[in-house]
This record gives C-alpha cells, sequence and structure tokens, in this order.
C-alpha cells in the first residue's frame, strides 16, 4: 500500500532546484511515485496510508559521506591535545581496548544521532566488526556504505589476509537490506598503505567493481613527509600510476591539495568528502572548498568520528561548509546557500556513487526527513532555503522515512529504543571503567 | 524565600574552575547562599522552595555581548550578496520600513529564541525603539545591556541631538529592572563617526562613567579606507587622542587587528566581542582570538544580528570561536576547551563590566541554566566541560534562572508566551507583504 503525505512544503533538490510551497508526496515500499504541488484528489487519497504533515518542511534526508561510527564512547577525550600525542596516547590506546559490545554500543549510539539529526545515509570506514553492524543497520532501516579499511604497513601475507577480509566483506554484503547497505573497499591513507598495496586493493576494486574510499591530504606534515618520501603529492602518486581512471573514488580531507589536484580529480570523476569540523578541530586546516566546487566537483560533507567532531548533527556541518569559505576567503558571496544544502544531500548520494538518492523526484527512493516549521528561529518562513543551512538544528528534525520506511515519526523512534540504548551504553561505560 | 536545587552537576566556571560533580545550589530572590558537593541536610531543605534537578548539569547564563535584535525579521534576506550590495539593497530599503510593531516582534522572537538557548544576558546596540525594549526586557525577566547607537556623518546639530537621547536612555534606564538592565554609549564605528564626535562621546561616558560600545576592524577595506583618510589604524587614532585610557570600552569584532592593538586593548582594559559566525558570513575574516588570549585579554562572544549569523544559539558560537582557531592556525592544541566555555559566560561578564555574574559563586547573581544530560551526543557523560563547549546545542538547555527567577522550567516559558510571539510574527510579515 502506498503512503500519502500531503500540506508539507517541498524542498526536492531536483536539477531545476524546485521548492514546492505546499504540495504532496506519494511512495510506496521503496520509491516516490508522485511529487506535486497542490492538494492530492479524492482518488489520490484513497488506498493510501495518509498522513498530514501540517505544513512541515519535507526535504531529502542528509547524507554522510565520511565516518567511524565505532569510535562514538571516545567522544570528548583530551580534547586538548596536539594531533600526535593525542592518537598515541588517547585514541589507540582506548581503540585497543574496544570489544564487540563496545561496538555495538558505540554504533548504536550513533544511529540515535543520526536520525535524531537528519542523517538517512552515511558511510562507515573502520576495520572492526563490520558484518555485525551491517546485520543491525538491517534491522534499524538506515542506509550505509559499509568498508573494512586497511593499513598496509605490515607484511606481504598480513596485507593479503587484510584485503581477502575486505573483499569477502565487501561482495558478501553488498545489496544487503534490501539494496540499502553497500560496500566499498578501502585503503586507509597513502602514508599507512605503500603504493605498491593500494595498487593491489584498486585492481580488485576494478574487478569486483566498487568503489574505493580513502583518507587524502589531510594534514600538511603528511604531504611534506610524502613528498620527502616519494617526491610528488599522494593524488599525483596515483595518477603516474595510472590508479584514478576506471576506477569510481570517493577521497576524505582533502585539505592539502591544489588547482592541479582538483583538475585531477575533475577529469577522472573522483568524490571528496570534506570534513570541516574534524579538519578544524585536529588543526588540519581549510580545505579549498570554493575552489573544488569551481571544478565542478559536487562536493559531500562527512562528520568524521566524535573524537574529532564532536557530534553528528550534518546542519552544523552545512553552516561550517559554506561560512569558512566565505570567512577563509573573505568574499560574502563565495559558496552559495543553495549550494551548501547540496553538499548535504544530492552531493552526498553522488559521492557514493548512488543514482536514485539524494533529491525528492518520482522514481527515486523515498528517503527524505521533515523539520517542524514552528521555530522562532525559522523567520520569516518563506527564506526557508536561507533557514535549513544557516540556522536549521538536527533538532528541528520531526521525522525521517528511508526507502518508504519511517524510522523516526514526530521524534519517537521506531526501530530503536531510545532510552535501551542509552542505558546499555551507561552500563558499559561503568563496566569498562570498574 | 529562598529556592534549593540539589542532584546537579554544577559547571560552576569560578577561579578555581571547580565543577561539582553532584551537589546543589541555594538561591534567594537575586543572588546565590549556598553551593555545594553532596546532598543538602534536611534543615537546609526546611523553609525552602525544593527542585531534584535529577543529574542534570546546571551552569552559569550564556552572555552575548553583541547584537542586534530588533533586526531578527531580516533573517535570511538575501544570503548571497556581496557585503556593499547586502547592505545598500537588502538590509537598510527594509530597516526603513520598521515601525514599532516590526521592533517588538523582532525583539519578542529574539528573546524567546535566546531563553530557548541559554542566553541570560544580552546586548542591545541599535537606534530606534529602546525605551520600549528596555520595559519588555523588564517584565520578560533577562539581564540586558542596552544603547542607543550614533551615527555621526551628519551636522553637528543632529549629532548633538543623538548624542542627547542615547545619554537620556542610558542615565535613565540604568539599574532598571532590579539592576538587571544596564546601559552605554555607543558611537556605531569608527568610519561612521568623525573623530571629533567619537571624543564628545567618550567625554559624556566619562563624566555619568558609562562605558562605550563601537564596531572596530570589521572589515579589511574599512582598515585600509582608514589608514587613506586618517594615516593610521583606528585604534591607533583613539591612542592618539587618549579615548582608551579611563574609559570602559567594549569593541565589537575586531578582525584586523594585531600584536600592537592588542596591546593597547590589554595596556587600558579594554575589552572585545568575538562574533566569529557573522564575521565568516559577511565575507569580513577571522579574528586573532588566540593571540587576543595570550594577551590575556578576556574574548567574549556575541551573535551580531541573524542577518548575518542566523540565529541566537551561543553553544555553536562558542564551537566556532575555538575550532575556527585551531583550523586556520593549523595547531590542534590552541585555545582550550575550557577557554570556550569561558568565553560565553565569565569573559562575557567580565565584557559588561559586571562583577557578580557570569560565574556561580556565592553572593553573584542566580542567573544560570541547566540543560538535560540524557542524550546521544553527551556520552561518555563524564566528559562533559568537553561536550558543553563541542557538542552541545541551545535545545539541550532544558532551563533558565535570571536573578533567581525561573524564565524557562522544563522547556516551558514563564514569562512569555511563545505561541503568541510566533502568531504575531507571523501575523506582522503577512501584514507587511500585503
Amino acid at each position: 500500500m502506498d503512503t500519502l503525505i500531503f500540506n508539507a512544503k517541498i524542498i526536492t533538490m531536483d536539477n531545476e532546484e524546485t521548492v514546492i510551497d505546499h504540495g504532496y508526496i506519494r511512495f510506496n515500499h521503496t520509491e516516490i511515485v508522485t511529487i506535486r504541488s497542490g492538494d492530492p484528489s479524492a482518488q489520490e487519497k484513497e488506498a493510501t496510508s495518509v498522513i498530514n504533515a501540517n505544513g512541515k518542511w519535507l526535504m531529502p534526508g542528509l547524507v554522510n559521506t565520511h565516518g567511524h561510527p565505532g569510535m562514538s564512547l571516545l567522544r570528548g577525550i583530551n580534547d586538548d591535545q596536539p594531533l600526535q600525542d593525542w592518537l598515541e596516547q588517547s585514541i589507540w590506546p582506548n581503540e585497543r581496548q574496544f570489544d564487540s559490545q563496545t561496538l555495538k554500543v558505540a554504533r548504536d549510539i550513533s544511529m540515535i544521532e543520526m536520525i535524531e539529526s537528519g542523517t538517512t545515509s552515511f558511510v562507515d570506514m573502520y576495520h572492526l566488526g563490520l558484518p555485525a553492524f551491517a546485520e543491525e543497520i538491517e534491522k534499524v532501516g538506515l542506509r550505509a556504505t559499509l568498508m573494512r579499511s586497511v593499513i598496509g604497513l605490515c607484511s606481504k601475507e598480513e596485507q593479503d589476509e587484510k584485503l581477502a577480509e575486505s573483499l569477502a566483506f565487501a561482495t558478501s554484503y553488498r545489496g544487503a537490506g534490501n539494496g540499502r547497505i553497500q560496500t566499498m573497499l578501502a585503503p586507509h591513507a597513502p602514508y599507512t598503505c605503500p603504493p605498491d598495496y593500494i595498487e593491489r586493493i584498486v585492481e580488485a576494486a576494478r574487478n569486483e567493481h566498487l568503489p574505493v574510499h580513502m583518507h587524502l591530504a589531510e594534514t600538511r606534515k603528511e604531504i611534506h613527509d610524502y613528498m620527502d618520501q616519494h617526491g610528488m603529492h599522494p593524488l599525483e602518486l596515483l595518477e603516474e600510476r595510472r590508479l584514478l581512471e576506471g576506477t569510481d573514488w570517493l577521497f576524505a580531507h582533502c585539505v592539502h591539495m591544489y588547482e592541479q589536484h582538483f583538475e585531477l580529480i575533475q577529469k577522472h570523476g573522483a568524490m571528496i568528502s570534506h570534513n570541516p569540523m574534524s579538519n578544524l578541530k585536529l588543526g588540519s586546516g581549510v580545505a579549498q572548498v570554493a575552489s573544488m566546487l569551481k571544478h565542478d566537483i559536487p562536493v559531500s560533507l562527512g562528520t568524521d568520528s566524535v573524537a574529532s567532531n564532536n557530534h553528528l548533527d550534518l546542519f552544523e556541518q552545512m553552516r561550517f561548509a559554506v561560512l569558512l569559505q566565505r570567512g577563509v576567503n573573505e568574499q560574502a558571496d563565495l559558496v552559495t546557500t543553495y549550494e551548501g544544502l547540496q553538499m548535504a544531500t544530492v552531493n552526498g548520494a553522488k559521492a557514493l556513487f548512488q543514482k536514485n538518492v539524494g533529491a525528492l523526484v518520482e522514481g527515486y527512493e523515498a528517503d527524505f526527513i521533515m523539520l517542524s516549521p514552528h521555530q522562532a528561529h525559522f523567520l520569516p518562513e518563506e527564506n526557508l532555503v536561507s533557514h535549513l543551512v544557516f540556522s536549521a538544528k538536527g533538532t528541528d528534525v520531526t521525522d525521517m522515512y528511508v526507502q518508504g520506511k519511517p524510522l523516526y515519526e514526530n521524534k519517537s523512534f521506531t526501530t530503536m529504543d531510545k532510552e535501551k540504548v542509552l542505558f546499555e551504553a551507561k552500563r558499559h561505560i561503568q563496566t569498562k571503567k570498574g
């Protein structure tokens, strides 16, 4: 049976940038059937489950293209350390204590946070416990792109073992959950994976038609060290070895990259996940998003883990992405409001090489959220696109549907038990401390 | 009768940076009587109104040291214009249409936003309708520092008239609302007030023991033009004319200032309101907050108006203030988490030259807020200071007290009618359009 939601303001994010002031959306168990201005006819209202949106704002679900949800319990660990000390003294020793319950609890918290703040689709790049997470996500109903990331600073045998594990996970789970779960391969970074290993991973990805995700050019030091060792920027090395072509790349961060690199990215149709808050907090710098957009690269947004952010609200991430470019370049009309909204929606879908999500268009999958317009910070209501980018918070989200199924209705979870998740998380934290 | 709130985590922001893991606060109709760790005795619970905080986080109310609440209805007006066009084509023509109802509605919306997001004390620098606003604030119960700002690009007679109006307002209303309302004088900016006029205003302020608030060094162009005209930076001109000494100055923005200027600021005990989001959005740049803090300047935070921000949530402002310094200077340990919290609380009180607010200390006025810790984005709960700076949202605020009086209890307004304010605002917007 179809569902019909009427009396909504609809921000479609379609190619014509259509905003429907008063309209309705009808969808079946997966995809959007009708999306129109005005009121539905009596006939359309028959044979469907009918919901009055009462003027809520309805828009595509947000897409988070880089993160590590398994690290949630490291939120707020020694935020004031310089980067290397923070990793060596705070993050890594803690990660070594993780067990399967730590991961489950951390990922449940992340899913609660994402649903509450409007993220319908997210990336998990991590080295631990991916199959269990995939099965959990299937139950919860979110859309996710998962990968077992690999670090290659080890013997050839170990490298091969890790790659085999990544491939086995990627090929077994892609398409799970009625297609909501997709997979990638993921060499961790150029400075943790020797070029030959990256080459083997890319070949495997090509054979299996899998995209590849990698951290790239996050810090200045990393680039300096790489230039010392290899005589060129890591992206240039990928180009020299012909690893960019014929491969669906998604690079995270891309802070220390310049015009010639954006030309390479554009030429090969590679994608970028911009993580502005993490890049600021870890002292990495400010990625040149305005230049990326000038090169027609559909920049998308990632939160990174909450150890370096420290929350998963993509509305705020959007705001940082737009405002940083204007401030750092001292130009008030650089990166438009609408481009901000695109980064968090349609561009996110493009970054994950998904063709039928990220916008509200007939035939696309029904992934969307609703926000309550009844807020002091949303006045005057007519400027709603501006408010979504410059004033909205995750907490304004009241409803979420993924593939036509409700996960969040009037701020109530339908597939998760928030109280139980918080209780289990607190108990686990106590147990670990005790 | 005193009020006692127990079973709270208390972030005092006192000089010892005390955080009480489980404690209580007792206050009378204005000030804090007791603040302690542990549970109150049976005797302490007698003769008081007793509230169980159920583990909520209790902290000083946030202080917004620069804003223009009367401009709320301009939120989201043509966000993508370059600064000068935006002012000339969007802001000023709209402001000329303002009537007393526009101002009332706009300021009511601002107060709703501030109470909902934890701001107990704010600045209004504006040229219209201050007396009516002062009377409204008295009823609502917030703490405010108000001033009729003046632009001096006019005849001497007009200048004198404006100054007289400012002085009359400042001297009549200071101390109103049981001392909650304070006043300042406010030359708009060095580029809109000739040096002689600023001098007359400063003299008047000295005579009446009033502080002086002014926009300073917001854009690069403004400084270039000023150097062309006067041969020096506007702060240097104030120093040359001996206008910094013996005056309580609060400068907003201070984006284009360097080491020698921070030395002058420090020498004369002047205060700074840092407005990171507005400075980014208008393409003004990034103020050198890390350098200001190294000069022991107690940097405070302002939102500026929602036409250039576009919301009044100081938690997010705090995050921008800390993260920007780390990212732009590429140093992860620059500006500590705790300094972020100080900027929004104790430093705000210092910026307004108020000695008994901004921290929770016995004898200080009872201005505080409570936040619900029961949030996925606040786990693990032990890192609460980190969460307040890097993860909290205004919407986590559940309660607000100003001078011992509740303005917001479990997310309900006690002195304002939110539904009515939103209704009146929407009606006014419709009327103006029609």
